[in-house]
């Protein structure tokens, strides 16, 4: 008989369903946060708002956050993570890079308007010198992504060779970051898609390549 | 005899050495809130912070603000009115509109490096949804003044006749807004000079006039 084996079993399916039910209590408590902050902001935010909403102890807040300030980088961490996981969904249709870089655009245009989680961690980065956090990650990470994204367009001869793909980048990522910022201010995202659109519309004859109609020796 | 008169001047005058004491008190206490917001932020800034740095009492300091919303939104003004002032000074030179519009955003991002009300005010007006504040004023100024300019530019030919104006001030605007913010946020402004000259390239293409060799009917 091996009278060890079942126990270990039985603490190792408790230990299981623990972890699952902790996992669980940490997601509503961040959906919960989310909520809180995009409705009010990260200054008019309290903790206990958070429980309520959450229907969660306070108990079980502090056992996953220690502050608001934790709770606050959790939902910009999920957020960036929402994003960035339907980012990959779209490089993995394998289109070509510059739709893909259109297509992830507009797609995060949609998520400010449909996703709780992902309005909040955009309102907490905005306010995030409030509150003094780093949020240079999220930043760097896309510009990374575009950057990649640009030398590949470049290959596929829809970006002319001598874009600069980091400056690119970087200036894509800015501009969509103040378009969509932009648009909160002055009509609460209600113009996004379309501001989102302009935005390349104004952006594309400078990476076009040149066909040769253009070039002045037919 | 006209023993009215002296004492009626007298009271003039210490009125208007009052007011201007008033004034320089306001201004003073500006000055200070803006070098507090700059540092440590909205959330961090206490009032008595700015009392200390702007060396008056409290009472001159609540004889002038009701709160720490009320002082953040005074800096914002003043930043607002430091930078349209500059601006008007830059129209005023005579320059053609598409000139004008460059010079503007070179100014503004010069501002940014040099001027304490200007950084506190960008940073607050960033802030602004943490204490609720409507910052729609500034941009929407922002976005008249450039459509208005960019009309200009329609007419003296530097832009092209078929692009929207208004589609293009409000892009502009909110490139950049992102771009000034991003440069903050990933070099504490160090490069955002070359980001906005880089931003100006990435957009003039979209609206430099077609030359006719570019035409393809030369």
């Amino acid at each position: 008989m091996y009278p060890s084996i079942p126990d270990v079993e039985t603490g190792e399916v408790t230990r299981l369903i623990m972890q699952q039910r902790a996992k669980a209590t940490r997601a509503a408590v961040i959906e919960g946060a989310a909520s809180i902050f995009e409705e009010v902001g990260y200054g008019n935010a309290s903790l206990s708002d958070v429980t309520e909403r959450a229907s969660v102890t306070k108990g079980a807040l502090y056992f996953h956050f220690k502050s608001k300030e934790n709770l606050a980088l959790a939902v910009i961490a999920e957020q960036h993570n929402i994003v960035r996981v339907a980012g990959e969904k779209i490089a993995a249709a394998g289109l070509p890079a510059l739709q893909t870089m259109i297509a992830m655009c507009r797609t995060f245009g949609q998520q400010l308007l449909d996703e709780p989680i992902v309005r909040a961690g955009i309102r907490l980065t905005f306010e995030a010198s409030a509150f003094n956090a780093d949020v240079k990650g999220p930043y760097s990470d896309w510009v990374a992504t575009m950057e990649m994204l640009t030398h590949q367009a470049q290959l596929e001869g829809d970006v002319r060779p001598d874009v600069v793909a980091a400056d690119f980048a970087r200036y894509l990522v800015a501009s969509f970051t103040g378009v969509q910022m932009v648009s909160n201010v002055l009509t609460e995202r209600r113009d996004v898609l379309k501001r989102i659109d302009d935005m390349w519309r104004f952006m594309m004859p400078a990476i076009a390549p040149v066909r040769p109609q253009d070039s002045g020796t037919p």
